[in-house]
């Protein structure tokens, strides 16, 4: 039984928030749009249906309590909730805060244009909103 | 307390496939790739973290079954599943099949080129596989 190795594009692409009890927590570095990741610790898995049930049912709820924490972190007005994975296969779930007039508003943000790396401080500033809008 | 009317747009993009327990279930009409939306009967709702816990939990076994039911009915590479609902603020949930070497791979479908719409044959065609891959 082989372990759980985050992928090296998501590693590349995103900054560690948390460790929640069944994902890893990350921020894709892209000062654009406050955009999270959620990468269950589960190796080879590419698909939402492909976990058990009690598994999908902890992504479920940890999907709800990142959106929460987003949603109030960044004061945003819509939420995009996605699991994709046509470039990385590994599984992993997008939480995305939108705001009317961002940069690709109302188009999605995968794929569109180019990333703008956080400052440190810019960065530092989101993850700690983030963690302090998560249920203890 | 309103009631619920499908929103206009989401109708004229799209044909009924079956009235889940929860979900309006309908099949967006663009032969390029087979991709259903999931649109919960609960009037003035845009996010799944605004939904109360059943519904939510209802919600989810739904993307579930019609996510295995997509895969199954299509042989796809890839599902992607996603809520957005930028242009669109009535909640609806994607499951979209996707092909390695389809007309976005391995873009997301959303605001990807210009639709085909599906002739009446090739739309029943797929809207009975479909449900017959869904559970009774």
């Amino acid at each position: 039984m082989s372990s759980f190795v985050l992928d090296p594009r998501l590693a590349a692409d995103s900054h560690p928030v948390s460790a929640l009890p069944l994902c890893e927590l990350r921020l894709i570095d892209d000062a654009r749009f406050p955009w999270l990741i959620l990468v269950p610790r589960i190796p080879g898995v590419s698909e939402i249906i492909d976990l058990d049930e009690d598994r999908r049912s902890a992504l479920f709820a940890e999907i709800v309590a990142v959106s929460g924490a987003l949603r109030s972190a960044t004061g945003c007005d819509k939420l995009n909730v996605a699991a994709i994975g046509n470039i990385v296969a590994q599984l992993h779930v997008h939480a995305v805060a939108r705001f009317r007039g961002d940069a690709a508003w109302p188009r999605p943000v995968w794929g569109f244009g180019e990333k703008v790396a956080y400052d440190k401080a810019g960065r530092d500033r989101l993850v700690e909103k983030i963690l302090t809008a998560l249920p203890a």
